[in-house]
């Protein structure tokens, strides 16, 4: 992780693949940090209706003297579709990019997520670069190469592994953030320190206050020290076998509970908030973490406005839900407890009874 | 390359991702070489409505007692697209496949490549087993993990990189190949010969009846040896940047002619008959292989019943067309040539008027 200029930049170090996330306040304006990624590369630049208005302008004029097409999306989770896509598949080919043609991700995680796995499909892989405006993509979902579209019978349903030249995380653009979308987000952050890494942890329980007011130095730490982290997860599990599971920490449960709510009614950060404390919950009444470690999970996403009890819905239904998630393996349900804090670990030995016990618990509580 | 009751196996070496190519006549029946190759995974069988008919009864019996799908595409290049490929996700989805089912995809190379992709994306990827039942797809589409869809703008515009995790080969399925698709699946073996392996060209000359008579133990070791063949290009450059460019002799000329000609008047192999006897000529004219030696190319290609001139289209319009294909790099025309039968080279220093010279040459001849 190198400075200059108040730029960090954290490797990930994938072999052939290795790629630069470029971190800073006010990125989005460096001229000089596109054209050492892009060189003289053609680019077609994929944004939302949202997000263009606001930043593709700056973008624009950072990509300087090169070609440039622009494809916007409408804004939203329900538009990650196939036939979406397609779209993004249509523009690409009007505007005759090439193999080494560059798609550049402007927006948050639908944006990443469709741009890079087009980009994965056109002419069998061109390269992407993720420019993440939302604090959940800055932090999770444009590092790592997972790229995928919706499918009714599941989210993510239909992607790829494609890693991305780089990412451009700019976090001035979180100040436009809505706040209930900017604290969902938080719980990415939050994931970290409570899953991987207890020193990070403190640090969050001490900074809370400068991140809940979205201090530009706070956020480029957090920032960093969630891509490095993510980092190092990923060049040891590109694909997910293993350690890269441990990411998904509260996730079982938060699925479960974004689908028993409807999906839009909770955000994923909220949904993977509760869930986490779920896991936490969990993994103390089964006797492998304390309870005042339980406590201060809690305690943290409490104060990052965040919900920390599962929605007002039927333990049974929940459980149903987490047993159609595609993470269960042979008919296995796979979670995400905790030892200690930052000391994450993925079993199958997990029975119902448990899990229906601390549901039970966590509503009426 | 082992032999056992008349089973050859022909090894793909992708470090993690090695696998055989099993060829034989008859091996569409072996129980245990599926076994050996699925465990016990739940299959998704992908077939189209003329192949099925055929072969998949006999298919399914080798699967044995395992969890299996079926998915029954329409026949035809027409139909491989986007839509379709939907379809083969909806279809996984319904059947709730998981990550470690297995999609085998029974037929042609339009299947090959459906399946393919829809393994490769269905999620972010999950196995696919190749059963090519032409002799297209059996030298050719089936081994070296190009998978993809075509669109309005381009064939093959869309698609992954995605190996299977085995070929199984039978050529007793290519009995019943209508005759002009199998000889036009005889183009690519010639193009083995001719570009790559001059010996291999040497023993398609003596050899040429009993192939055109579709004689077993011949289509095995032509298979065998085109398998081979591709695997080692394959192995050296699995994404086409340099030696498997070699593998498209003929191509540039033959999508131009599919092209020029709206796409079904020609079949594949006989537009890289026709393209790879002007890449024959080409090659004299420019001083770089003796007259004989195309001589011998337009011969062999002759005798397989093959098209060895251009369609009757204007030259410029060819040129026009070449230079819209996607293996135009950076606005130059990449060619396959040669510098004598068996060894191909790839060049962008031949000029349009060369060309031109050669097509108008052959229409006139």
């Amino acid at each position: 992780m190198a400075e200059a200029d108040g730029v960090r930049r954290v490797r990930v170090d994938l072999a052939d693949r290795a790629y630069d996330v470029v971190v800073g306040n006010g990125v989005l304006d460096d001229e000089g940090v596109f054209s050492s990624v892009l060189g003289a590369a053609a680019v077609m630049v994929v944004t939302n209706e949202t997000v263009g208005p606001l930043y593709l302008a700056r973008l624009l004029t950072s990509l300087g003297e090169r070609r440039v097409a622009t494809h916007t999306l409408p804004d939203g989770e329900e538009h990650k579709t196939l036939e979406t896509f397609g779209r993004v598949l249509d523009a690409l080919a009007e505007a005759r990019m090439h193999r080494d043609a560059v798609v550049v991700a402007l927006g948050g995680g639908v944006v990443g997520d469709l741009a890079g796995f087009a980009a994965a499909c056109y002419q069998r892989g061109i390269d992407v670069v993720q420019v993440p405006t939302t604090l959940l993509a800055q932090v999770d979902a444009a590092v790592g190469g997972k790229t995928a579209v919706n499918h009714p019978a599941g989210k993510n349903l239909i992607g790829a592994f494609h890693q991305p030249r780089a990412v451009i995380a700019d976090v001035g653009t979180l100040a436009t953030l809505a706040d209930r979308e900017y604290r969902a987000g938080l719980a990415e952050v939050a994931k970290y320190g409570i899953g991987l890494d207890r020193e990070f942890f403190d640090w969050l329980e001490t900074h809370a206050q400068e991140l809940a007011e979205r201090d530009a130095d706070a956020l480029v730490r957090a920032v960093c020290v969630c891509c490095e982290a993510k980092a190092r997860v990923v060049e040891q599990d590109e694909r997910e076998s293993g350690r890269r599971a441990l990411l998904n920490l509260g996730h079982t449960f938060g699925h479960a509970f974004e689908a028993a709510t409807g999906y839009g009614a909770w955000l994923h950060g909220e949904a993977v908030s509760a869930g986490t404390v779920i896991a936490a919950r969990l993994s103390t009444r089964l006797g492998l973490m304390r309870a005042e470690e339980a406590d201060r999970v809690e305690r943290l996403l409490s104060r990052f406005g965040l919900p920390v009890a599962p929605p007002d819905v039927a333990p049974a239904r929940i459980l149903e839900l987490m047993a159609m998630d595609k993470k269960v393996l042979s008919g296995k349900l796979r979670l995400v407890l905790l030892r200690a804090i930052g000391q994450a670990f993925v079993t199958d030995g997990c029975g119902a009874e448990d899990i229906l016990a601390v549901l039970e618990g966590a509503a009426a509580g």
